[in-house]
């Protein structure tokens, strides 16, 4: 984040004297935004930055806990230089978040300087290779040339000139969201590689008397954990290729043309599919751990590791409900457009269509498999529910409540709809994805069946949106459900190919219960040898305590 | 489990030995059962124990790697002797899982005795203060008279004798499980204290423009998050303390008149509440990580910790498929009775109703808050889902397929039965607790609210269930749906209160965000003071890897 935000926001006299000192390592930075009290609502920092026009200096502080810096990752212990936000004050005046270049170490010993506490906030779920960190000011002055001044400046004699706000700097943090679906993709599959090897390793009880034990796989319910987490892993691939393909072709249009005209759009629906990534990133793992039953919970087995990053993804960049309610601002933008008789274009072009012209194009059990029924039915759900909560919103306003009530009194309708809204899109990413490959028929096959896993799954888990809005009925429901658990029976035989197919080393899976060779026993036996707790045959607690308890001495001192 | 199973397994000569020295610390015992490759399924465990009619000795050993017992709790370096369960062979001949008295470790100095290799399986999502363990044996020779010999006896000449299989054994099973539905509720009921008080404390953005930062705990997406956890966890308190009532009820008839009558409904319900609590606990516990944002994910937070045991709950004692389907079965064996003329009683009581003569109860939005209404919807929505999926079961026979066939393509359903009919439990329970109370108007009132939002949150959470049983229509759900959302402000006021009621000091509460006089962000700072990452101002790694990086004498040596 150092260099890009000098990169953005520095003039050419500030880039040519930081840019090549932090690229040829003779200063280390972080970005420190995030406060202790403050993550989400900016407005809300607290850190001050003091203009005195006598020494033309701006005087940092800190003044409360809760306006620490809290969070920015390597602050803590390895970086020399941060760019620092805080609210600039002329005279009084408050001019709101500016940006400052701040050495917080000394070059030649790396001890803080004057005025600054700088340290590790903590151990975390995980991700504790990162010294996340905090930072305390206390009258720290910079020269005035410290503040990035490419969108504002201050003169030496304190007048304050802006050049309004910039469009361009939302770009960097839809690029992070688009790239986070694509990590939660990431760590999703190493998840359910290990999940599904194992359930190939492991066998279990016997289903007849005469057979065998058969391996966990074979077992349904083992299948319907794991399948449409599966599908959901090959969704999250499509979804995000094309979101980033999106990505790229809004900076060109930004780079070539000057023109900002896809980055509501863009803005938007990678809030939302950030969230819902997340949100099946962290419940897709949840289920691999437990399908794995008590090895699963073993650290060696490498998904609690996976779970404490999804955990992360969550939260980080816009913490989940904050971007659904991102997504879901937009999407009444754009039903508000069509109520007065605009054309909407782009993910939301289904909110052109009139719920009112739509019958549910299931006839048969078989019409279930048909992609294009399925994403029309997606369609039809997320138009609908956002058509309610607008109208909702509508007849709340118009009864007489504020504005801000509400809104707060249908805030988890709007989280909803964006949920609706991003679940439609990946079901259409995938559907369009699968039809466009140019690849075996075999391959399209059972990508195909993923693909129809993926939609009915994702119709089951919210069979009340579909009923409640009509979009499918009692009967259809029915076979809906009957035909999820028949794609169980037709994928089983490729399961374990398609994890295969993510083609991870043994060493990127980091998992004992995952390795391609199967050989799960031998090497949690093996693991037991590097284990700390096993360097002595006798441990140390022995004598400390268990002696002492068993001579009867412990219990005749107490 | 040791002493316990002394108890329950030993003659009387052998627990005359045996038990005295347990109970005064002169040997230190652990129940060794699970193996690394079997585990629900006991008659797969593959240790021996062949009987040597010359020594009159047993032989002792692991056949293969997935044959080590693994698993047993404190059995990797503290344990001097296990009770081992292993296959008992004579003459060639098996005779299935018998229990042996083994001593692992020299009395003198805590050394393996020969032929035995114990230690520590290593790290795990959490619980690591337990020393779970493997255990290796090789040819390893006891004493004839160290097999448990209570129910099956072994003669010197090598002569099996066995008084059949005994139902006492079943019953500490149960109270495990019964014990782990309270041990949802003391772990969630943490995490909802935490999550709470800091909504409470945690201010972020502006409802409108003019007013202060709302505490979170004003969002309606915050409320919805955190009040049905709120409400499980009162749920779960009421649903274990009566579950354990029942429990020792059974025990009083076992004891008092050698009935074991109430064993297989108070075995069948135990399995399914411990899956659900389960369930119900990681699902919360999760939500209330995520509803503390990014300070939830430091480990001083507690959530974590709490996590990371309820994902053990979930897996021990029976894994959470595995204890549905127990349920399930029973279910399926009621429902035969029924449909045979009998009449069950118990927990599924309401399988004497005909669905048929069910009309939904709920007239006007304001019925959706009669508990005695929702109680007979979630009675009607389990009744049709058990008859549903029996019938299914008795058409796939009748069509030919085989038992075990016909069974695993019910089994994802059979789940479902399960959950449903625990669902039921736990509406029914909350509401005649409630209804019983003897205290205030007030407090009842208060807890009738958080009833309510149980029951209705339920409902939603499985809308389709609810709506493909007919058990509510589209115009009731919607009513649902509404209500809930209402009982989201009724509880706002007493939400604090109602986590302070649990009465957790800070120091058992063991978390930072979660302290009782709400001075988070003091407490955080004072934290960094005692992390280690903090006890130098400058981290060696400065002197390792930055200042050679920085000089460029890491560079030039690549």
């Amino acid at each position: 984040m150092f260099i890009p935000t000098l990169e953005r926001l520095a003039t050419e006299t500030q880039k040519a004297k930081w840019l090549p000192l932090a690229t040829n390592f003779k200063i280390l930075g972080t970005y420190a935004q995030t406060e202790m009290g403050h993550g989400t609502y900016l407005q809300g920092l607290e850190t001050t930055a003091t203009y005195d026009h006598v020494t033309e200096e701006f005087i940092l502080n800190t003044p409360h806990k809760s306006s620490m810096k809290w969070w920015p990752g390597s602050l803590g212990k390895s970086s020399t230089h941060a760019v620092v936000q805080a609210v600039l004050i002329i005279n009084g005046k408050k001019y709101g978040m500016h940006p400052f270049m701040l050495q917080l170490t000394s070059l030649d010993n790396h001890m803080p300087l004057p005025g600054i506490e700088v340290g590790d906030i903590g151990p975390k779920m995980t991700l504790d290779y990162n010294d996340n960190g905090f930072l305390l000011l206390k009258n720290v002055r910079i020269p005035r040339q410290h503040m990035l001044m490419k969108h504002a400046q201050v003169s030496s004699d304190g007048k304050y000139t802006s050049s309004g706000p910039n469009k361009a700097i939302y770009a960097p943090m839809v690029l992070v969201r688009v790239k986070m679906t694509k990590w939660v993709h990431d760590a999703l599959r190493q998840a359910i590689t290990t999940a599904i090897r194992y359930s190939a390793v492991r066998h279990q009880s016997k289903m007849s008397d005469s057979g065998p034990e058969p391996q966990v796989l074979d077992y349904q319910t083992q299948q319907y954990k794991l399948f449409p987490v599966l599908a959901d892993t090959y969704a999250l691939f499509f979804m995000s290729r094309n979101l980033r393909r999106q990505y790229n072709r809004m900076m060109d249009e930004i780079r070539n043309k000057g023109s900002y005209k896809m980055l509501a759009e863009i803005h938007s629906i990678s809030c939302g599919l950030k969230g819902l990534s997340s949100k099946l990133g962290i419940d897709g793992a949840s289920i691999c751990r437990t399908a794995c039953g008590g090895h699963g919970y073993l650290k060696v087995a490498g998904i609690s590791e996976v779970l404490g990053l999804l955990h992360s993804v969550v939260t980080a960049e816009g913490e989940y409900t904050v971007v659904c309610l991102q997504t879901a601002r937009y999407l009444m933008k754009q039903i508000a457009k069509v109520s007065v008789g605009e054309v909407v274009t782009g993910s939301s072009e289904y909110l052109n269509v009139d719920p009112q012209s739509y019958s549910c194009p299931l006839q048969t059990p078989a019409d279930c498999l048909n992609l294009t029924f399925l994403c029309d039915i997606f369609r039809n759900r997320a138009n609908c529910l956002i058509r309610s909560v607008a109208s909702r919103l509508q007849i709340d306003i118009e009864s007489g409540a504020p504005q801000h009530i509400a809104m707060n009194n249908n805030l988890q309708s709007l989280v909803r709809v964006a949920e609706a809204h991003c679940e439609t899109i990946m079901v259409l990413d995938f559907t369009a994805s699968v039809i466009s490959l140019r690849t075996s028929p075999e391959t399209i096959k059972v990508l195909t069946s993923l693909c129809q896993l993926h939609a009915l799954h994702t119709i089951v888990k919210n069979a009340g949106d579909f009923m409640e809005t009509e979009s499918v009925g009692l009967e259809q429901m029915k076979w809906i459900r009957e035909q999820e658990l028949k794609l169980l029976e037709i994928i089983r035989p490729d399961a374990v190919a398609l994890v295969d197919a993510f083609d991870l080393h043994d060493d990127s899976l980091g998992s004992l219960l995952g390795v391609y060779d199967g050989n799960v026993y031998e090497r949690l036996y093996e693991s037991t040898k590097y284990n700390p707790m096993n360097q002595n045959v006798v441990h140390p607690s022995y004598y400390k305590y268990l002696k002492p308890l068993m001579s009867g001495e412990m219990i005749s001192k107490l």
